[in-house]
This record gives structure tokens, C-alpha cells and sequence, in this order.
């Protein structure tokens, strides 16, 4: 027990024994997320089954000023669910349960806590799909997707997270329950609100309930692998297809020589569908409605792309199977962190044009600073988003430079104006760099929206931007 | 002359002779947007020409309290732009260029006072599509479409003007020029700043810039016109065409039948395709890039639902003319304020499924008020939205009583869980209704938004919603 004692006494009243950890009896699990080391005990956890619970915890904080940090599936790779000393965890994983879907709307409300994949199948059940996937899916939860703005592989044709939510649930900081749990696709009255929380990590707001978007259920998919000879054949193939398969496009996966080689190589169960060698690699997805059409559209496609030179090879996936294992090269980055370690894993977006010019840059500036250094560079190019990792061969884990290569790599995302995050945020991990993508006018309207919708700086302080100690 | 005049003084000092006009010297047209009676006299208008500009017109007015008025096309429905007396009118319509087409990207740069329709004829030349798209798009501004979140006619396939909008440049109140020129379609570094400006009719800032996304632009176009014999059938007919054309319905706008029989029989030029005397009548479009392929897709889509009996009779446009002459249908709506004078014109949004007993409410609860009154309903119902006009034969215009009718309408939209408005926006003549739509949470949430980033509320002051004054 800590000197926040009458917090703690109030808090036992409010929850049921289950809902409440304290001192030893706080699992390690919820001391941490995915991409962080382990955080300090927090002050308790509080496991609330309901927004009124939810409300009566924040209201209480707010009286106390006790910092809160909301948890979802702890799958983020910035750190921003990681409990801070003295904190109070406040975890949605018992708030699960998809609502309804209403087929008419083609929406579903959901409880914030419900995996992305639970929410996923209910929707395919009814015949529906809930466009946002991403590698965690089993275990993030739909508040979390919402809260960090999640992407993943399909936001080329669907968009990101943002663009799923139509209604929204919250509890502000002070408790008060903000019910807006739209089911329109057009609404004009007055400010948007939903966009506030949306991307905010848990810095707003904590979101309970949601009602999602969802999109017709596919019935076809088509997979090809291209190897290509340049960059701007890359995005010159990205524009031919989105014309030529007109809103069909799914999927616009872009790797390096350096990458395709690695995973070929050294990824157990990754086969090599076109030889090595080749500049560039793009895996790209239509999803339809007719098999057949579809195959003929996607194969002209592709015909076209070999007679204008776009494409130097290509491998169609004659079936599910085969498209699995093409997809296997993408999913491949999973491993890397054991494969690869120590690495440092990356996250940005630019101007698509400029991708291609920014990993040389990037290569340049890396191996001036660790002539060994060994980069791969990968992503969602479709959606102007590239992931890469930087390691340095023969280099102890304790001895890794992380900091360093951050604070180079960053220095070339701000030369070529791109961001510092697409997809994954600023949690702490980014915080230090935010300023690289963000103008001192950006950083001081952010600072004006916490203020205003937290006045006391209790959600998730220190997480995104700091703001001066009210 | 009035009691400004240090503050006229010091605009005039700022601006070019061509940038101010005072006193007898303001042109008429700036003191009403397109559906409000004609404004008071503002204290002055000034054109600026130049993002500087613009900062300095709102430094200035920011020490002086002076509020502003901004305008775009002044084709607003919500008389949001109508001058209240004393006000500063500040006009972006010298603001105009398109800046840029970054043809890897698949963006545009335009300032914010240039025509919709000419930034939509920019992209085209240049092999894009901008996509939203509306009546008044020759008059209408970018920055217009952009604080009012504008829809129109393609939001079921390309979303509102919100989905455009990659990147913005804004000026504040204070005069802070916020420039946030983003071209990344994923851009998670830190909170969204664009989404608080998209929408708020210019009472948070003032839009100067904005990057703009772009779409393929289809080659392709189908058009059909269905009569259906319920208006659960209408959202059958839309489920089943999105999921049989895949990413591809373009447009899906509904008719009930007093609509059809009233454009058919009284607006000069509209043509009948189907019969009169069906409960409803839907005009889709199918918009890809194979004319053979699409075409059988949309006529197999259509024989489809004429098998299972969603559809009772359709018209497949044989031309390009032909389809122009259906969407007469709906562009007839244009002739309403003319020809069915007076009438009071709405602009809602609901969850689809309810619709149908929507209008049936709606129905009932004008004639239960108003024996005589005539209603007709149409609109963009894929996307949720419903515009429905309510007319009284043989009251003059000076006895006409909207006020009454909107709170009658107002009342039901709240019954059936809607929105007041869908695309139009709140402006002054919404204001009063806005609790209907939105919860007491919502509006305190509104306001504390409104007093951050305005706290001398200097912009737009008494639109969308009142606070406070400071």
C-alpha cells in the first residue's frame, strides 16, 4: 500500500474483488506492452466491466489527480500503454462483447475491449468485413486500434482505423460519459467529435464503445508477386493498377532486394516465388466479387503492366494456398526481432514519390555513421507508408545504439517531410523526435487540445506531447 | 465610417485598394450565402491575396475583438456565411490557384478560395479525379468544401470532403499560421490537427490551403434507374449492387414516388424512363475502367435483383446523354425554389434501415399539423442521408411557417436517433436545433473545443454554436 491509500479504499468500494489489483497481486503482464521494456509497478489496476465503472474510476481520479493509463491488448510498439511509476492501469480486457451488427446500416457496435479478430469473425459470420487487419489481431482490442489510429494492409483500399469508426463512446477525464454512437455516414451537426479521440492514445478520452463501418464480404481475391527494376516503376505499377482494377486494389506491398533476400534466406518456411536479385518486389491483392472476371481483369492487368516494361517478372498465385505463401514474405517481419537482433524497427511515412530517394538517403546517412550496418527496407508503399530495420551485425544487445540510429534516421524522415509515424504513433518512444514532423504550430495546438480536454493531466501524462504541469 | 476606424485604418494600410471595400463601396453580394435573406451591412470586406495577408487581417482583428465572417462561394444552405452586422467580412475568393498536381502522390495543392470546378478540371486534365462533386461546383470554394465538410453526389464511393483533405494550411485566430501540408495517406504523428478544422464552418480557424487527395479517374460509366416496391428493398438493392460490383457503386440515390411524379410532370425537360406510380425509384451508377467488362457486370447485377424481386422494372442508360437525362431526376431539385415556392427544404441523415418509417413519420406528423401540406422525399440514401422538402399550396411566402415546420421535422429526426444535418452544416439557421442531434456532453465538448482555439471568439461568433462570450 502506498500513500494514495483513500484512493485505493475507494476504488475497492467501486469494483468488484476482480476488478481491482494491488501490490503483489498486479500481474507483470499488465506492465508492459509489446515494443517496450518492463515498467514500474503501477499503483493498482483497475479492470472495470462497464462505462459507468469506467466513469466512477475517472471521476475519482480526477478528484485525486491521479494519473491514469488506459490499457487495450498492450500490442503497441511506441510504449504509450506502459505503466509509469505511481500510475493507475486502467484495462478495458473485460468490456468485450460485439453489440449488434446491424446489417441494414452495415455497422456493428462494440465494447472496446473485444479483440480486433473476435470483432473480425463476428462481422465475416454475418456476412460483413471489418476492413482493419493487422498481425496482432488475436490479441489488440478495438479501443486500442482506435485509440493509436491503427492501419495494417487493407488501408489502401479502406483506409485506417479512423475511417471505420462512426460513432463513438468515451469517458472524459473528469468522468463525464460522451455518448455518440452515430450509425450515418453523413452527419454535419456540428463539430465532429469522434475525430478528437480517434489517434489520441489514450490522451483524451477513453474509449468504451464503438460503432465500426463495415464493407461488403469479399468474395474473391487475387495475388500476384511483380519484380521490378526501379522505384518509380514501383509507383508508376501502384497507379496502372489502381486504374485498370478501378477501386479493387487491396493491398500494395512494396519490398526491397534487401529485404526479399533476407526473408528468402533466412526465414524458415519462406519460399522465394521469383528468383533473387531483382531491385524490387511488390505484392499486390484485388479483392472482388466474380473469380472469374476478376482473374481476367487481374491478369490483364498485369500483361499490360509487362508491355509498358513496368514489371521485369511476375508470379500469379494460382490458389488460397499459394497466396498464403506469397503473403509469407510480408509476415516474415515477424521474426525479426529474434532473427535480428538487436535491430531497430521503423515506422514512417512520405510523399510516395520521394520513398525511393529517402531509403538511399537513409542507407548513405547509416553507413557513414556504422559502415557494417545492415538495413531492410519494406511496407505499405501503396498507402506512402515504409517500414524498415537497421542492424548492426557482431553488435551485443546491451551495446546497441537505438537512440542513435533513431536520431539519424529521423534527421533524413524531416529532410524528405515525411512522419516519424504512420501507423504505429508517438507513445514515448517517439515523443523525443515528434518535433521532426510536427511545426512549433501543430505541437502548441496539440498542446491546447489536452489542455482543454484535461485540464488536470491525468490521462496517459507524458504520453504524445508533455505538457506544462497544470 | 464607423466607430472602427483605427482598426479600417490599419486594414488599409495592410491591404492593396483592390483588398478592402468599406461603406457605400461594399458589393451586395457579400452579404448573404445562397439560401439566407440578405445580411446587414459588414464594417468592411477584405480580399486578401495572400496567406500573410490573411495572418495579419486575423492579428489584427484578434487585438481589436473584431469578428470575422469568412467566405468562400457563398453557396451555403445554413446562412453560416450571411455578415451579422459589424462584422468583418474576410472573402478568400483572390486566394485562387492550384498550386500543384504531384502526379506520384496522387495529390493536388490549391489555395482555398479557387472554384470547386476548377480544381475538379485541373485533376481531370491531368488524369485524376477529384471526387466530390455538387451543384454548386462552379461557384463553390475548395475552402468552402472544406469547412463545411461538403458531400454531394459520390460520397458512397469517395467519402466527403473530409476523406479528401490529406493536408491543410490554416490561420488562427490569433494570426498563427498553422501549416500542416501533408501528402501521406498514414500519418499517425501525434493527433490529427486537420479533422478539427474540416467541418467547422470557420469558427476555429481560417483554411487557405489544403492538399487534396486524388482518385483515379474512371473511364467507365454505368447508369441505371429502378423502381422497387418498398423501401426495404431500396436497401437491399444497395447491399446487393456493392457486393456484386465490388468497390465500384458511384452513386446510389433514392426517389420516393411523390418526388418522381412531382419532377416528372413539372420540371420542363425531365423525362420519364420508368412509369409512374411505384413506391420508389433508384438511380445507380457504376463508375470503373472497362466499358465490356462493367457493363456486364452492372446488367448481370441488375438481373440478378430482378430475379429475387428487389427490383420491379429498370432502365439501363443506353449513352452517355441517356444517363445525363436520368440524372435530371435528381438535378431537378434545383428548380424546387422557383417553381414549388414557398417550400422549406431539409437536409438529414438517419441509420438507413429507418428511413423508410421516417418518411412515413414525417409524413404523418406534417398533416396531423398541416392537412394540406405536400412532401417529397429524396436523396443520397447509400450514404445514409435523406433531403425532403415540405410544401404548403396556397400560403403565401409572408405566411409560410418555417419556423414551425423545422421544429415539427426536427422533432421526428430526434425520435429516429438522425442527424439535422447530413452535408449542409448548422450555420445560424440549424443552431437552434443542434440539442436535437447532439447531447448535452457533445455540446459542452464543442464549446470547450471553440474556447481553446478561439478563446477572444472572434471567428464566426454565433454559428454552430454559442458560448459564452469571453
Amino acid at each position: 500500500m502506498t500513500a494514495n491509500t483513500p484512493l485505493l479504499a475507494e476504488l475497492a468500494a467501486l469494483l468488484d474483488p476482480a476488478g481491482l489489483q494491488t501490490g503483489d497481486a498486479i500481474e507483470v503482464r499488465f506492465r508492459k506492452d509489446w515494443y517496450a521494456p518492463l515498467g514500474a509497478p503501477p499503483l493498482a489496476v483497475a479492470r472495470p466491466r462497464s462505462t459507468e465503472e469506467v466513469s466512477a474510476i475517472l471521476a475519482l481520479c480526477h478528484r485525486h489527480g491521479q494519473p491514469v493509463v488506459p490499457q487495450g491488448g498492450l500490442t503497441g510498439l511506441a510504449a504509450g500503454a506502459t505503466p509509469h511509476a505511481g500510475e493507475l492501469v486502467l484495462s478495458l480486457e473485460r468490456m468485450r462483447r460485439v453489440e449488434e451488427i446491424d446489417s441494414q446500416s452495415g455497422t456493428m457496435t462494440v465494447l472496446a475491449g473485444t479483440t480486433l479478430q473476435a470483432a473480425q469473425d463476428a462481422a465475416r459470420e454475418a456476412g460483413w468485413l471489418l476492413a482493419v487487419d493487422l498481425g496482432a489481431r488475436g490479441s489488440c482490442q478495438i479501443g486500442g486500434n482506435i485509440a493509436t489510429n491503427a492501419g495494417g494492409n487493407r488501408v489502401i483500399r479502406y483506409g485506417m482505423m479512423r475511417d471505420q469508426v462512426l460513432g463513438l463512446e468515451v469517458v472524459l477525464a473528469d468522468g463525464t460519459v460522451l455518448t455518440s454512437l452515430n450509425k450515418m455516414l453523413k452527419n454535419n451537426a456540428g463539430y465532429d467529435v469522434r475525430q478528437y479521440f480517434v489517434g489520441s492514445e489514450g490522451t483524451l478520452g477513453v474509449i468504451t464503445r464503438a460503432v465500426l463501418r463495415l464493407a461488403p464480404l469479399p468474395s474473391s481475391t487475387q495475388t500476384a508477386l511483380c519484380a521490378l527494376a526501379s522505384f518509380e516503376d514501383v509507383v508508376k505499377l501502384l497507379r496502372h493498377a489502381q486504374r485498370a482494377l478501378s477501386g479493387r486494389v487491396s493491398a500494395f506491398e512494396a519490398m526491397w532486394a534487401d529485404y526479399y533476400t533476407l526473408v528468402t534466406t533466412r526465414v524458415p518456411g519462406v519460399r522465394a516465388p521469383l528468383p533473387a536479385g531483382h531491385p524490387f518486389y511488390v505484392l499486390v491483392d484485388m479483392q472482388g466479387s466474380d473469380a472469374d472476371a476478376d482473374g481476367a481483369a487481374f491478369e490483364r492487368m498485369l500483361e499490360d503492366a509487362m508491355t509498358e516494361g513496368l514489371i521485369v517478372d511476375a508470379a500469379i498465385a494460382a490458389s488460397g494456398k499459394e497466396a498464403e505463401s506469397f503473403w509469407k514474405l510480408r509476415d516474415a517481419v515477424a521474426e525479426f526481432p529474434q532473427m535480428w537482433a538487436p535491430n531497430a524497427a521503423f515506422d514512417v511515412s512520405l510523399p510516395i514519390g520521394r520513398i525511393g530517394a529517402f531509403a538511399d538517403a537513409l542507407r548513405t546517412a547509416m553507413l557513414a555513421q556504422w559502415p557494417g550496418a545492415e538495413l531492410v527496407n519494406f511496407g505499405h508503399v501503396g498507402d506512402s507508408n515504409l517500414h524498415f530495420s537497421v542492424h548492426l551485425p557482431g553488435v551485443a544487445a546491451a551495446d546497441f545504439p537505438e537512440a542513435a540510429i533513431d536520431a539519424v534516421a529521423y534527421e533524413v524522415v524531416c529532410q524528405f517531410a515525411g512522419s516519424i509515424s504512420a501507423e504505429h504513433g508517438i507513445g514515448v518512444h517517439k515523443k523525443p523526435f515528434l518535433h521532426h514532423s510536427r511545426s512549433p504550430a501543430e505541437l502548441a495546438l496539440m498542446r491546447a487540445i489536452k489542455q482543454a480536454l484535461d485540464p488536470k493531466g491525468i490521462l496517459n501524462p507524458g504520453r504524445v506531447i508533455d505538457v506544462p504541469s497544470p
